[in-house]
């Protein structure tokens, strides 16, 4: 465990232009892929990098929120630091100036994220640890001492968390057998918005004879017809057995919501992810009542308070909770202790193409005691990162490399151009 | 009805110290008022301007933001924009660039308010026209029109929004007496946080002389024995009649609340605003049923999606919405249609100082039916204001210029530094 000071940090803006109508759905046509990093520099040579997810046009605005809010950590001993992070944490979260533009929700919060991201990843390499490991081997107090639980006093204390952490500790040399076996992926590249149905068929045979079981298919287009074709489509080229996930991308109003679930039911979807507006708990609440297909929502919901209130609704089969939209791996992994509490998966949005989220999952599943489902898979920026996933037979192999696997390839950081 | 062309859209950081502690609460100690302009120029010589609330070093942020969104409105005639203004208004909203850094929260949703803004500011100038009397003139249909239903549709469809308008046909003509009496206002500013007892006292002698009726003061200490006194303290300078409101500016854990506003019930507050975390509905909902004080929110609450979950969870006595936090103008129109049907008053938190805010009272009576309560007074930048808000004898006298009043006198406007 070295001593490591951090010297200075910035923000840094990257993005990428992805082709052929990957990561089109109902919202984006023509998306890009953007992050907004977070580079903390030090006295020795390493550097924590930290990442927001955004489409583009916004990341300046994260990457200035970043440059603001990186004091905050700027002169600390990174080990000092993050023995009691959950206090620099809520002093983040509450800047007197930033805090007006939230509280805890957009561009703030994501540029929030983008700092915690690269503490933690600072910190994983402080030790030569990847994350994963790093968080299994914390004691609860430690793990308790990086969360603020402020807003969790009527739900999940500091206490409870800490007994929930001990309580998990049986099981855990048994879900240890996950690092061999590998975290089963999903595939979410079959059936982005724009594909014709031909490529959705080849992609569906594709990804199972790569090994993937699980697969996701856009939907909450203008025409409901469509929806309801591709997905019949899905489901007879995939064969019976396959889980198939539905994305809606929020698209839906509440009554066509429960019009069009009730036909899709049809074809026995895993989920319906994002079926109306993220903000909308009542109307979840209502759906959930309305339909038998279980919801997944999660990517858009910025903050613990927000998955508390969904978690409580019993509306949410899904916690698709995103440590690149919450602050960051803290706040990420208080919400999969409240969510594990109520008996409710984490099955991550990967805003990060799961480089970081690989590691999250495999302490959720080891630390927490949640069942190792799924994690998404999404190869569209492999290219760019230092270490990226390797998905090998539809598994996710456990990553080695120290850090949060967020570190990109030199020369994606030392493009001076904001787009590749 | 003159036609007239926006020509080009800028944002403009424009921001004022506040002296002596004015303006302080639990949240923020030494607080900037700062305002991320919207400036729409035309071909003529008139423009329109919006604006957004921030506490200073965010400003930029929600400026950076503007200067994108703008573009959906530059180039347009604007009698015709605002036709169908509930069309650009969701295309802006839901732009896929910006969407991801909300959606409908946090910076973007600040700098669609200043666009917004400026847009029916604008147009109200191109008819000459207050925004009050434009908006009481404007038929059902032509007022719907400026609105955005979407995610409303189980609640508040467009059609039952023009039944609600045309039932308060009725009783329209006694309302317009408010017109000559002026709207009552009340005085958020004997009691600011870092305000010692003597100041308050003063202030409370000082607010009676003039007129108010209705006071605030801030709580929410770490110290709840300073809040109770201090609560103590203004029943007793005030007297038994007097209405006090008490601001704890979200600084309550649920607990917490739930004891300290046991203790404050003694001194009968008129309501508690923001007890806890602005997105907390479960704890709002819990708290409602522990105490006996009504509950004020709204304030940090960033959109109708939320407003919906709000007003339909039952926990909200008093509707809070700001037209520079929400989408400006427009969603403020249809939070305040959706808080009617459920018979919610609406007494607007004033970002604005009250600016624009004096029309929409005045509207939301005359036009809506909602009770004409109260309006908070916040007189810290009526130097600054070309026309700034008239209150005489604690109320608001009616405002008669064209436009929302939210000009700035030019020599705020030339001045190049951010800050005054």
């Amino acid at each position: 465990m070295k001593s490591i000071v951090i010297k200075s940090g910035r923000s840094q803006d990257v993005q990428f232009e992805l082709e052929n109508g990957a990561g089109s759905d109902a919202v984006h046509s023509t998306p890009i892929y953007a992050y907004a990093l977070c580079r903390l520099d030090t006295d020795v040579h390493v550097e924590g990098v930290g990442m927001a997810l955004t489409l583009g046009a916004g990341n300046k605005l994260v990457c200035g929120a970043i440059d603001y809010l990186v004091r905050h950590v700027v002169g600390r001993e990174i080990n000092e630091l993050m023995a009691e992070f959950g206090v620099t944490y809520k002093k983040m979260a509450d800047d007197p100036n930033l805090r007006w533009l939230g509280p805890h929700k957009g561009v703030v919060h994501l540029a929030l994220a983008s700092v915690v991201n690269a503490c933690f990843d600072l910190w994983a390499k402080s030790r030569s640890q990847p994350l994963w490991k790093l968080l299994i081997e914390l004691s609860p107090e430690a793990l308790a001492d990086t969360l603020d639980f402020s807003y969790f006093e009527d739900i999940l204390p500091r206490q409870e968390a800490i007994s929930l952490l001990k309580d998990e500790a049986q099981g855990r040399a048994d879900r240890m057998g996950i690092l061999k076996q590998g975290y089963p992926g999903y595939d979410t590249s079959i059936g982005w918005f724009n594909y014709t149905d031909e490529q959705v068929a080849d992609n569906i045979r594709r990804s199972i004879d790569q090994g993937f079981g699980a697969i996701k298919l856009k939907v909450g287009s203008s025409n409901p017809d469509r929806d309801i074709r591709r997905a019949e489509l899905v489901r007879h080229a995939a064969g019976p057995d396959a889980t198939i996930m539905l994305d809606a991308n929020q698209q839906w109003s509440l009554p066509k919501a429960i019009a069009i679930c009730q036909q899709l039911q049809d074809i026995n979807p895993y989920w319906i992810e994002e079926p109306t507006h993220p903000d909308d708990i009542q109307a979840h609440v209502t759906l959930s009542k309305e339909i038998s297909i279980p919801i997944a929502l999660g990517e858009h919901v910025p903050n613990k308070v927000l998955f508390k209130n969904f978690i409580q609704s019993g509306c949410m089969s899904f916690n698709q909770v995103d440590a690149v939209r919450v602050g960051g791996i803290s706040e990420f992994l208080l919400i999969s202790l409240l969510s594990r509490k109520y008996g409710i998966p984490v099955v991550p949005h990967v805003g990060d193409m799961g480089q970081i989220h690989q590691h999250l999952v495999l302490f959720n599943h080891i630390g927490l005691g949640h069942p190792a489902l799924l994690l998404e898979y999404i190869p569209h920026l492999k290219g760019y990162f230092k270490y990226p996933a390797q998905v090998i037979g539809g598994k996710y192999l456990t990553p080695q490399e120290p850090g949060l696997s967020s570190d990109f390839k030199d020369y994606v950081l030392e493009k001076k151009a904001l787009s590749y």
